[in-house]
């Protein structure tokens, strides 16, 4: 090769055979959210730097690709350069996540939509991350959120309408880890942490996967938030509750679960009882110590667990303080996000235009006219058509398209005329 | 409001309505070219910046949004300012088109790929350019191209498959305009141009539907490219030929059509033959004096002309000499190009969710087990379905509901238990 091309660090190119299943995946969430009555809306891929960077975004605004001002000279650059202003280079940045853009689209359009909007957005957004395996630098989130709503009746229609959407992909057996906020800020607050270290030691107990138990008690106990007296007690709280976590209402009544905001606990157990009530096999798990990433974060929040991978694929919560941000009103809302990039690897794509495809192999010969003219009947017909020169390889040609998912050939001479004449075989 | 939000300058959100007509028209354009045998690829939004400044881009390489690089310390911005290497300051970009992508794609994956590759790509691209009615700094592009067939039988199937998807998209009536550079070198050197100054007459002719013939021919005066002496001849020749241009032929052959390259006019002659046999109420017209903007193209150009509208819906031709360019090898190519923004207005979307949609309303003491319970019934049923809480003004909410495409709506009340329990009314 004269030249090595590649695409850019971190991000990749889908051949044919990824991109059917990708859109094929696409095809499904984006009509199952729609027959849940959700709308899909789009914004551009830019947004303003300001906005990007206003503190709703988290560890992700440092992540964010900033794009350089237009018209820039030299002696521009000179002089933000001196003043120490690199954020003044840039303008406009690639969007890190689709709940900022929400937030500023909802604020432009609010007159425009219902009371409770319904909203879905499917689309890419770009993190500027050391790549890894897994992990790359553009990536595709489905977020369905509602807005407007603030009673539990929008967790439980976001949790149906995710769990029938995992459903039509095919992903059976998840189950949905719940908690909520107030939960995990009495849980804190029962070690005799001070409020305003509510979040940092949140922070840590969200690497429980990575580090486990000890390794948050140790971090906790480090970072000064907790006594070695209350590490143990620490500990044992942290730790997976019995009964799906369900069977405390009686004892936290009985004010004998003191850690516990039975409120909240309560607002759970509802969401659960009526998604169970709608979605039979659902499996919600009660989890104390779910913390999901993101400060903004109010309310219940819930994470996708699948049976045979110990990461999430998906999850989400009420954050009630955000959207307001950008209106200066408080704008109840809830949402839900799939990780499609982990959910597209384990669809499993066994439809698709297998049985009504045909290759029609042609002469060197054959006049056109005829070949596209059987080509366009075929299609009308409701067929997918592919048309090959005939080549000397022709074993090599034929396994190459019984792997591109076509099933039949018809050789075309130049003596064929007609659909009629053609020899349909199949490829296998 | 507290601040005022907009998408950025020349960017453009899409409400629910909108979204909608888009994903329908390209649902239609994705199945119609996969139909027809192409396959879908994808690149990131992102590529290298010097790949995209690398001169196949034309005048779009100035409109690229650049993106900063990521860690630079205050100094470094310093020192590139000093050494005046703005470019340094930026490693990657916002793709400006589809093609350049398309040559790196092919690049990159070529042993991976068929020896004829015939590729969909749909997907936006950026431009810089000033905001005005019709233009937008992001757009979407609908793009099939043909790489590795030099024969006009490449030609003939691209054409033939975006008559077929216009078709599709209910878009009748639609002419392509055709044309072959060897024709407009020819017709450019009749006038005693010299070769090297054939690209800028190029440039000139192109702005023929803004300035009309005279125009162009003052332009090329001006410019010094032709003397007052051909002018009126130069004119003349720019003016369209009778016969939908097809019926020179024979003059041609013996010899009294100087300016006209023969071999490049009956290859035009034989895409026509072919398209109007498979569609048989196509219409193309031969047009000596389009161009095409971009520098690339090498044999046969073409463009579709709506016929309510000056402009062209979309276009394409053969660039032999770019994919290579990443390779260092020549590989032959013809693209198509639908104009999709321009398109998705045209569209008639009377398709959609009208008569399998039902409204829930439901009163606020509803237990939300029985109310998913329904919904989650009529979507398996096949339904699309909004859960709608009852309000005060119920016909306003109706109206919006209308609007939104819904036809049906059954309250649901604290008696409601089964499916059998709703009166489903109309909306309308």
């Amino acid at each position: 090769m004269a030249n090595p091309v590649n695409p850019p660090r971190g991000m990749r190119d889908f051949l044919p055979a990824d991109k059917a299943r990708r859109e094929h995946a696409l095809g499904v969430i984006r009509s199952s959210y729609a027959a849940q009555g959700f709308d899909e809306i789009e914004t551009p891929v830019l947004e303003d730097a300001s906005r990007l960077h206003s503190g709703l975004g988290g560890d992700n605004e440092k992540l964010a690709f900033g794009v350089l001002r237009r018209g820039l000279t030299a002696e521009a650059v000179g002089e933000y350069a001196a003043a120490g202003d690199l954020e003044g280079l840039t303008d406009l940045g690639l969007r890190f996540d689709l709940t900022v853009p929400l937030a500023r689209f909802y604020a432009t359009h609010r007159g425009a939509l219902p009371g409770v909007f319904k909203s879905i957005q499917i689309a890419p957004v770009w993190r500027a991350e050391r790549p890894q395996k897994g992990r790359y630098r553009q990536f595709v989130q489905c977020d369905i959120d509602i807005i407007g709503e603030s009673g539990v009746v929008a967790e439980i229609e976001l949790i149906a309408a995710t769990l029938a959407t995992l459903d039509a992909l095919g992903l059976t057996g998840c189950s949905i880890r719940i908690n909520h906020r107030a939960i995990l800020r009495g849980l804190i607050a029962s070690w005799g942490v001070p409020e305003a270290n509510y979040e940092r030691a949140m922070i840590t107990i969200d690497k429980e996967d990575k580090i486990g138990v000890d390794g948050v008690v140790a971090e906790l106990i480090e970072l000064g938030l907790i006594d070695d007296a209350v590490a143990a007690q620490a500990a044992e709280s942290l730790t997976g509750l019995p009964d799906d976590g369900w069977g405390l209402l009686e004892a936290a009544d009985a004010g004998s679960v003191p850690w516990l905001d039975v409120e909240a606990y309560r607002q759970l157990h509802e969401i659960r009882d009526a998604v169970t009530a709608v979605v039979p096999d659902a499996a919600l798990v009660f989890s104390h110590n779910l913390v999901r990433g993101m400060g903004y974060y109010t309310g219940a929040i819930f994470e996708i667990q699948h049976p045979e991978f110990g990461y999430s694929l998906g999850g989400g919560g009420r954050y009630d303080g955000m959207i307001g941000r950008f209106l200066g009103s408080d704008v109840p809302a809830v949402g839900f996000s799939l990780g499609f990039e982990r959910i597209v690897d384990l669809v499993d794509l066994s439809e698709g235009h297998a049985s009504d495809s045909v290759v029609l192999v042609y002469d060197r010969d054959v006049d056109p006219a005829v070949l596209f003219g059987l080509k366009s009947q075929l299609v009308l017909s409701g067929a997918r058509v592919r048309v090959e020169k005939r080549v000397k390889n022709l074993k090599a040609l034929l396994e190459r398209l019984t792997d591109a998912g076509y099933r039949r050939f018809a050789p075309v001479t130049a003596d064929t005329r007609t659909v009629g004449d053609l020899q349909v075989k199949p490829l296998v």
